[in-house]
């Protein structure tokens, strides 16, 4: 497991040599490289931009706004931690995706992969990994359209459930604000659309 | 990926020999040991249980129970699963936790340290890994108060932030029901319970 002292510097920030962890690999399925060059296509015009897969939010987090971010909640570099969604990434058996982002829309699309290791009921992929992907694509969302960083309220419906090893679509887009509070909405979808697996609603907070 | 049609057979339930992960370990810091001896005590007369630490659902649910889940889902035996909670148990970094039961009173305690690999915001526990342990301690209650398995809605109010490595202190309690239909409140608090982290309430729906 990769690990190294963090400061808050330039230094975290995502540079060339910190692996990216949003390109295809070996466990992917031939749907979700699919839908990756899919959505790789929608970047040419810049329309859409893939976002980097960190294994840590401080690499992607901007340092004004880490600085601002630690005006409201404490803060800390601990050595050992690592993003929740990057728990596995070693054996590629757990969260499993790649987040696409529409500047113009307001809007994100993730592809999900949830490996074994995300389980619930048996061979059915566990609530609490689905309403991680939802909260992340979510964030992404609000942080890239809205620079919103704080989670207010989540509510998830749970519609179909989904099975270990398939895809999920999940897509995310602003729909309203208030003040500091950034409203939000999020399907999760089988990967040709015709499944609904869950929908989300949010209120996230901007930074003062 | 090895998958193969559901057997039901004792061999997959909770034996002597499938290591119980709720029991305190060198990780737990002395308030989550505090805590745990508190709680045990409480179940010398029979009125709190403390539920096992399995590493697979299949290992908790009773087979008849086992059988009518996969009349409604597509349950399936895959060979590397492995509960979510427990993806990083062998590191001791990730989700340790005990849950205990409290029939009469409707009621689950859940005693949660959050390890560094549950990061979100940096130092802070990621919304979805606090979501995932209310889910989870909701999903004990509802099955082991009122025989309901299936998340239907779950709406989580993250009120303030929880530092990785600290104690939460987590209580769910059925409220209601009506027909399938279970009513379900959490709240998420600091060890001494002068800090509300989060508040849930949920809906679970009863086998059929």
């Amino acid at each position: 497991m990769p690990s190294q002292p963090v400061t808050v510097s330039s230094s975290n920030h995502l540079q060339s040599d910190i692996k990216d962890y949003s390109l295809p690999n070996a466990s992917w399925s031939p749907v979700m490289v699919g839908l990756y060059n899919e959505f790789m296509e929608k970047t040419v015009d810049g329309s859409w931009t893939r976002l980097p897969g960190c294994w840590r939010s401080v690499q992607f987090l901007k340092e004004k706004d880490l600085a601002r971010i630690a005006k409201a909640v404490p803060v800390q570099m601990i050595e050992d931690a690592r993003l929740f969604l990057r728990i596995a990434e070693m054996e590629r058996l757990g969260f499993e995706y790649v987040i696409f982002h529409n500047d113009s829309e307001k809007k994100c699309v993730c592809l999900f992969q949830p490996g074994p290791l995300l389980e619930g009921l048996p061979g059915i992929v566990h609530g609490g990994a689905l309403g991680t992907m939802i909260d992340t694509t979510l964030f992404m969302t609000a942080y890239n359209s809205a620079n919103a960083v704080f989670t207010g309220t989540m509510t998830i419906t749970f519609k179909s459930p989904v099975i270990l090893g398939s895809v999920v679509r999940l897509e995310a887009k602003v729909t309203g604000a208030e003040g500091r509070k950034v409203f939000l909405f999020c399907e999760a979808q089988s990967s040709d659309r015709t499944t609904l697996f869950a929908e989300a609603s949010a209120i996230f907070f901007q930074m003062k």
